[in-house]
């Protein structure tokens, strides 16, 4: 298992009811392919989310996002952590 | 005070001291800006650091990344968090 920080762009006027629904449709189906979502950051104004996760590749985190119909073509593994 | 995520390009082959001690810079003379680094997260790979932080604003940040050597101009306030 690695950990990921996934960027996504253009969800601008994003609110917290809806970053709440896209972490719950990610969680719900994150098993399937070992992701664990861990947490989330949304900037509304400029359109970005920050997600960060465990999981056994990129692709992964990029199937469960795809799925949960927001794809993301921005996944980092982050190796290193302070 | 509000929560900041901020981008850092360009680091290839950053390590986990570096990533170490770049923080320990931060949080050296954050107080003399009420700014709170809370974590951060490297991809050697592609160069890219996520600095998670609190903050009164983004100019503040901007102001310790710089005086500690690693100036950043992607700054973005993470109004909501999940």
């Amino acid at each position: 298992m690695a950990t990921f920080m996934d960027v996504h762009h253009g969800m601008k006027g994003i609110t917290q009811e809806q970053l709440a629904a896209a972490h719950r449709a990610d969680q719900a189906i994150e098993r399937e392919e070992g992701v664990r979502f861990q947490k989330a950051w949304a900037d509304p104004k400029s359109g970005t989310v920050y997600c960060l996760s465990e999981a056994p590749s990129a692709d992964a985190v990029k199937r469960i996002h795809e799925r949960a119909g927001h794809p993301v073509t921005e996944v980092h593994q982050v190796t290193y952590t302070v």
